[in-house]
């Protein structure tokens, strides 16, 4: 098994060089459109004006045109008497004056004696309410150079210009060919078998992503594993298009044949790239056409994209990129970064008091919802190992900044309902937005503590006190004016196999030899629900068959079992549901949201207020199942003067 | 004939309350689309996860799948021995593993020891190399909220989350009827005959906003001036769209008909706005549809659009309006303006030194070419009365602002050939562009005297030496570095009739008692020619029939002889053939280009002065005809222990 190795990995800068002179291979042609459909396109040869604009003299106002001169010494005491069709005329806005006139005098300041005359009580000056010819464009000016990318407005100068239609260069082709045995189309899935495949999607992705950015896309079908399937593919392909996408198959493993490819019938200047994600990145020519290699891992694909191939588009087309607005953030935590790899760190941002925080999302390369939701990209250069904990650095934006203005930033722990919240929050007040970041319970009263969020979720029970959340507080947030409001009452319970087999009823049934258990976390609001029953059941926890293991989410305890590892696990309804398991109810929680009191009032936390205790709302939490909000919308009162927590 | 009277004016913003309470008579319906149709739609009900992504727990490498406690111990000392197809299994990245493992080992960790054995030297921690089911997506989860806008991203994520259509909110339909006896389509036009009509153009501007901002345009064909006409037009339509826009018929002109037809089948919220361009717009009601009515000067409607129309269609897809880049300019001169009025100024805007300057474009709301040559928009406030020279204000950029930074500008006397210059510098030098103003050869020197330019174009006869620009560049640019570099020689001439009826030869033919003339403002270049070459004559001014008459332009002057007003006039080639005029050259003048020494090193300057130089360049100048480039590209030596010229 012959595998590739990456040739001496370059830096971005280095790449993006290889793809400037990529760029020089392609040479588009041109083709006549119409001009009212060549937004975005962009012109072939520079565009002189047929006609002018306006294209005689005409009236800018609805009244009289006159010579001017033969209006001089009218006054209202002494008015010029004019007879129409010979000194004057009735012109509406728009139309050509007669010739030999140079003026028009509006139609409320002419009085009309009768049919043949009319009286002018003011002299009109020479060209007065005239828009004279050309005085937009004038016939063979040039109206727009070549390598002009055609706005709205322009469509509005080429007509009045004269151009029907016009020169421009075609959109660069670019053949997209997602390869790989493990996917499948979503269309080919049959829906009655469990999955076995990955829906191909990043083909799509590309493909509009090239849409916008002025090409067009040519995807082809899903091609197998198979070196001489690809080839023949490109074979047959290459020829019709401008430029390659070969989706996967440029990583290092044993069945990634693109090298291979490209290196028999063409050349590779480039594999393997130090940014993160998008290493696996390929750079070459397949006969006399560019070609890249696109990971395939999601984000990878997109960022490859965008590093590589959206540069190289803007440079064939002529055309600078609009740039993303950027604007200082501090990262909430210190984030480590690896030396030597430049990497795109996807990060939510919320501004909260007078900064803007970044929350760094998953890193994988494999979560596309880590681009989906962010608000912005933060490139952590090469040469840095990271970021420090409120270290100012630049963040480019993916959405617009008043929406991040909008924005309610929640941290804590996470809950299926913080999505029908923000969606509520959306639907009945837009422009407003809610964010939330899962950091765990004590995680939200940490975030809280630094001022970096408008509010946080918690379900944290105080063993000693049997209490929710309310002890922490006063423990966690001295000095912080706070407000505390719940949200819901949920259930815990053992998340278990379909049907149930093994005939799991509660707590006790953990102890039975047959079990096997998954764990959460320590400091995990769900562990310590777990330990505080155990105890109150006097149930040693090392007598339970897999305690000692941890997973981080309520999400990886229900895979866990789904995948038949273990048999139970302590979790939310909404995770077994997610999983077609089976739910055993064993305790209520309570879900309660932290707001600091300076906050509070803000028009945006209140209206978040208004959804949490609207009736729809409520309705919908119920729906879910596993819910109880008879207490939603209630504020727990809070007092200081209690002992503090011990723990 | 009853005439309209605006309604009392209403602010911008009084005006935007009243289009967002319009907004709300908008009630969007829903469609089913394709994910893959789907870029830029907005959601119409939350979308949730239909299943998981991944969608099993798959390799995230090529290699084997084993479960981890099954390597425990392995080192190389060591090896574990698995069992291929009961202990190892061998996978691909992306593909599921088999039940009961949980971690993937690296193929090039791998021995393989036959057929039916391999050798793990380093044991495999649990879920080492494994993406978990749901690691991106959870089954049943909130992927997008309502009224989320979908993105190219955001197609992986619904593709992947296994939705291939999706409910979308149907696009806001919107009627565009432009209106007015005076317009004609580009379609209908006869090119043997000269147009007597306007082109109609604004209804496809507006198509195109429409289409960008989400929505659907239909428009309708141009309606005549004609009550019953746009009354019969609206009754057949307004059923079948969710706004109304009609161009023109709201100013307050005589046959304007929009408001009346709006007061008697609808109602008229607003007619007249203190905005500029945009003043005669309307707001209403046909029926239940709210209606805008748009002015008919090609600014005005986009303006018009732009404050009212536009926030109307986000607000009905509850969407937020991405913002323009702003930066800080620098006006290059004081400019009023009307007190009450909130002023949409256009600029150019360039980066000379350190700082960004901005240079008003024609005000006139019907210089559509004020909008396409736009760099930026200054919005200046109605309380103000205008921008101080020197004051920094917010600019709102209609281009990438690397662009703008690519950006040459140049300031001076017009030339066509600068457009050449212009076309071929972003040709041959992409990204650069030039940019150039006219402001006359005197309004240059000075531009580079305030050091608000990199370059001025001029050409200045000295009478009492006759040498052209040294004199001057020797004068006002005393204590200034700069460059002298001809651009080219011109033929000046007398712009006359076609066919020359009058037989016009030279400058005693203006003389002759049946010869009118027009000439140019004192200062000009072109004047100070005329001057220069009547003197030489000893031809008394007074003489000349016209002589007094001023015009700014080459174009004015060439389009006053066009009209049949005056005779002839004195100005360029390009002029006369722009209007199918007769040219009788009379003078050949140089044209030079002044830059400071401080800017001719800089490479987007030197990339000038090699277009200047090359043949491509002066070959398509030879072509326009009316120039010589035999100098074109020379350096003029400046010396600086003459004599100030006297004037």
């Amino acid at each position: 098994m012959k595998r590739n190795i990456y040739l001496k990995k370059k830096s971005l800068n280095e790449a993006k060089e290889i793809v400037s002179r990529l760029a020089e291979l392609i040479h588009l042609g041109t083709e006549t459109i119409s001009v009212i459909q060549s937004l975005g396109r962009v012109t072939a040869e520079p565009i002189f004006a047929k006609i002018s604009s306006p294209p005689f003299h005409c009236a800018a106002m609805d009244g009289i045109a006159v010579r001017a001169e033969a209006t001089y010494g009218a006054t209202e005491d002494s008015p010029k008497v004019l007879t129409v069709g010979r000194e004057a005329f009735f012109v509406n806005t728009g139309h050509p004056i007669p010739p030999l006139t140079n003026a028009v005098i509006m139609i409320e300041e002419v009085h009309q004696i009768d049919s043949e005359q009319v009286e002018v009580m003011q002299a009109a000056y020479p060209w007065q309410h005239v828009r004279a010819v050309g005085e937009d464009i004038v016939a063979t000016e040039m109206v727009f150079p070549e390598n002009h990318q055609i706005t709205s407005y322009d469509i509005g100068a080429l007509l009045a210009s004269g151009h029907g239609n016009i020169l421009v260069k075609k959109k660069p082709k670019v053949l997209i060919l997602p390869t790989g045995s493990e996917l499948v189309e979503l269309t080919d899935i049959n829906h009655s078998e469990p999955l076995s495949k990955i829906i191909e999607s990043n083909s799509y992705v590309l493909s509009h992503l090239i849409i916008e950015d002025g090409g067009d896309p040519v995807r082809h079908g899903i091609v197998m594993d198979d070196l001489d399937k690809i080839r023949e593919t490109l074979f047959s392909n290459y020829e019709k298009v401008d430029l390659i996408l070969i989706i996967a198959g440029s990583s290092a493993g044993s069945e990634d044949f693109t090298r291979s490819i490209i290196e028999s019938s063409g050349e590779v200047y480039v594999h393997g790239i130090s940014m993160m994600p998008g290493k696996p990145s390929l750079l070459g020519k397949f006969k006399d056409k560019p070609m890249v290699g696109i990971p395939g891992y999601p984000v990878s694909a997109i960022l490859a994209y965008e590093e590589l191939v959206k540069p190289l588009l803007y440079k064939v087309l002529h055309l600078t990129r609009p740039e993303r607005t950027k604007i200082k953030v501090f990262p909430i935590r210190k984030i480590p970064s690896k030396l030597g790899t430049e990497e795109f760190l996807r990060v939510k941002v919320g501004k909260v008091g007078n900064k803007f925080y970044a929350s760094p999302l998953p890193r994988g390369s494999g979560m596309i919802t880590s681009l989906t939701k962010a608000d912005g990209i933060i490139r952590i250069p090469s040469f840095s190992e990271g970021l420090e904990e409120g270290q100012e650095i630049e963040t480019e934006l993916l959405r617009p900044l008043e929406e991040i203005l909008n924005t309610i930033v929640m941290v804590g722990s996470h809950d299926l309902i913080l999505d029908l919240l923000a969606n509520h929050l959306g639907k009945d007040y837009p422009p407003l937005f809610l964010s939330s970041h899962s950091v765990g319970s004590l995680g939200g009263l940490l975030a809280i503590k630094h001022g970096i969020c408008h509010m946080a979720g918690l379900h944290l029970l105080d063993p000693e006190t049997g209490q929710y959340n309310l002890p922490y507080v006063q423990n966690y947030l001295k000095g912080i004016e706070v407000k505390l409001i719940t949200l819901v009452h949920r259930d815990q319970g053992l998340i278990v196999q379909p049907q149930n087999p093994k005939k799991i009823n509660g707590w006790v049934d953990l102890l039975r030899k047959d079990i096997s258990f998954i764990n959460r976390q320590k400091g995990s609001g769900t562990r310590i629900l777990l330990d505080h029953e155990l105890q109150k059941l006097s149930i040693d926890p090392a007598q339970i068959n897999g305690y000692e293991k941890e997973e981080f989410t309520h999400m990886a305890v229900a895979s866990m079992v789904a995948s038949g590892m273990v048999d139970a696990g302590l979790g939310i309804l909404s995770a077994a549901k997610a999983m077609d398991l089976d739910f055993i109810p064993v305790a209520k929680e309570r879900y309660d949201l932290v707001i600091p009191t300076i906050y509070v009032e803000e028009e945006k936390v209140q209206k978040v207020i208004e959804v949490i205790r609207s009736n729809r709302f409520k309705e919908e939490v119920l729906r879910m199942g596993g819910y109880d909000v008879s207490r939603t919308g209630d504020e727990i009162r809070i007092t200081y003067n209690q002992a503090p927590m011990t723990k």
